[in-house]
């Protein structure tokens, strides 16, 4: 290929790719904080400045998802697998019981967790399809005490296209497709997101939560665990990871500044289009899932021809590709494209499967 | 002052100095880590290059602290708030008892979290005292499940000079000394610490633990709370919290460039020495903790004459000093002596006293 420079095309599935500006923004900030002069390592988080940054990066959640006043944001420690077990210890008392559907491994998780503290009903699963399809045709049971979904299945590259309306309470864990497409987010009663995707770094969690429907479990709840005490703190309840809600608060200001969500996913809707049609129409590759369940942030695909993966693989690589290897569990290859991965890259990594194509003509 | 320049003296009692070079090569690391040419903060965890990370940091640990093969040590998210819960569910069945040190906050907080779990026994405190000793003259019962501790108390400036030996198992909140000073750290059975004194940035807990120790317990344990789990994966049982790692390990090479532990002792003895040296010539100030329990690590002291407080403050922070305001709850000044603050901040700061008193008089 002639395009052939030094940029790096990220299509890593989390840790994943960042704005370039929310990555100059960071370094800055490790050398020198608001000008302060110390670094954002080294900076109290009780100070005037780092409570303004938690403030500001809890109100932009609130835009951007158009959240009312009952949703509550905070960014607490942990990641998502912290929340498999957090979310039933605040909702499900020992006797009652969870509805969950089980679209691979992370709901799995979730499903094992959850039992460690109440009864799970496991109302739908696309475990026997191996999970390359989001389950439909099922009902959830109106005295289930929440509904919990995995929104983008990040392993096997599915994704719930329209979010299923149950009376119960509703759960989510949306860590691989958050803020990536308009939602109707007051819908959802919890939404738990690892940042590591399309928020930010490893080691910090979004939660956001309707506060109508916590305190009702009759269990004690460790203080750490209690969403009650994050709120009542403004997610100051200990110290925070400072440093990462801070590229929290700069990812989501670049959101806000590329148009907000409706924005992001009409691009993100572009990039999945470009890459699944050249899956398509193109004869050395297939895809895994079923079409209407496709993620348009994870898109999971093999080669006809298992035997040219490496050379794909090495040919992709010598253009500048990272992280499109398929997750072990799925095998094949998996290109992710999060919020911050540039139409360009997208771009590049169609090109590279054409002249491959050509190549081996 | 003639010495007056743009350097800052960063006395802040957590989030806390860090080594200059740790901060050029954290910011470094955000732009290009380790010549891969992508941030760290969107490099996949499970890669060969941050698994090095991982591992090199926990060695260092077991290196510095001369740990025995039965030390595990664990890179956790969340910080010593979190441990003040998981400790007794890992440790503490739910009819039998676990003495405490109240020796402050933080003590009566991880006190409060145990009492979820078990039973609490308060073998010892100095609150009557206002905190400002540490006991002794106490027994720990031999059935105690452990006996726990915390070697420093940041609000109030005690420090465990010598650790108590029991025949229980010995658990140590280390969060504002870890590292700070030699001890038998195979006497305890099990320590924690937030890494944002003397280890790193805030949302990272450094866990050491006596395997043998744990799987004693009958109640169930939710998968991210079982020591176990982590201690089988390689403190690598979910994303772990990956830039503050790295910058745990960027920390931990300097401490063992600067001469390990027993090096780090020396120079935070001669840096304390000097201040509460200061402290004890000058009148203007007074110390508030009895001579024997002061800490090494934080240093706490008033003013004489209440209304000279702002004055002084007002005095240091044009000579670049900051985080010397003590804590709401003990008022009047503290001064964090970590590892990373070096002795002419220390010396600034005592010729900063030295001529408030010339100033004055």
């Amino acid at each position: 290929m002639s395009s052939v420079d030094s940029y790096i095309h990220n299509f890593n599935a989390g840790p994943s790719v960042l704005p370039k500006e929310v990555i100059e923004q960071a370094a800055e900030a490790v050398v020198n904080f608001n000008q302060t002069g110390l670094s954002l390592l080294e900076y109290g988080h009780r100070t005037p400045a780092f409570t303004a940054v938690m403030e500001e990066a809890r109100a932009l959640v609130k835009e951007l998802m158009q959240l009312d006043e009952a949703h509550q944001v905070l960014f607490l420690h942990g990641g998502a697998s912290t929340q498999f077990m957090q979310v039933p210890m605040n909702l499900l008392d020992s006797k009652e019981t969870a509805a969950y559907a089980d679209t691979g491994v992370w709901s799995s998780k979730a499903i094992k967790e959850a039992k460690f503290f109440g009864k799970v009903d496991v109302v739908c699963s696309s475990k026997e399809k191996n999970y390359r399809c989001i389950p439909n045709d099922f009902a959830v049971p109106n005295d289930a005490k929440y509904f919990h979904i995995t929104t983008n299945n990040t392993i096997y590259g599915t994704q719930w296209q329209s979010i299923p309306r149950t009376s119960n309470v509703l759960v989510a864990d949306m860590s691989s497709d958050i803020l990536s497409r308009t939602l109707d987010f007051n819908a959802f009663d919890l939404i738990y997101a690892g940042a590591q995707k399309n928020l930010g770094p490893a080691g910090v969690n979004l939660l956001v939560v309707n506060e109508n429907i916590l305190g009702k479990v009759k269990r004690p709840i460790p203080t750490m665990m209690d969403y009650r005490n994050h709120i009542q703190e403004g997610s100051m309840l200990n110290t925070p990871p400072v440093f990462a809600v801070y590229v929290c608060l700069l990812t989501l200001r670049w959101l806000k500044k590329m148009g907000g969500v409706a924005a992001i996913e009409k691009l993100n809707n572009e990039k999945a289009a470009l890459l699944y049609g050249e899956l398509d129409s193109n004869e050395l590759f297939a895809t895994t899932v079923v079409k209407n369940d496709r993620s348009k942030m994870n898109v999971c695909f093999t080669l006809q021809d298992p035997a040219l993966e490496k050379a794909f693989l090495d040919y992709a690589q010598s253009n500048g590709i990272v992280g499109i290897k398929g997750h072990r569990l799925s095998g094949g290859f998996r290109a992710s494209l999060y919020n911050a991965l540039p139409m360009s890259s997208v771009q590049v990594l169609v090109e590279v499967m054409r002249q491959f194509k050509h190549s081996i003509a």
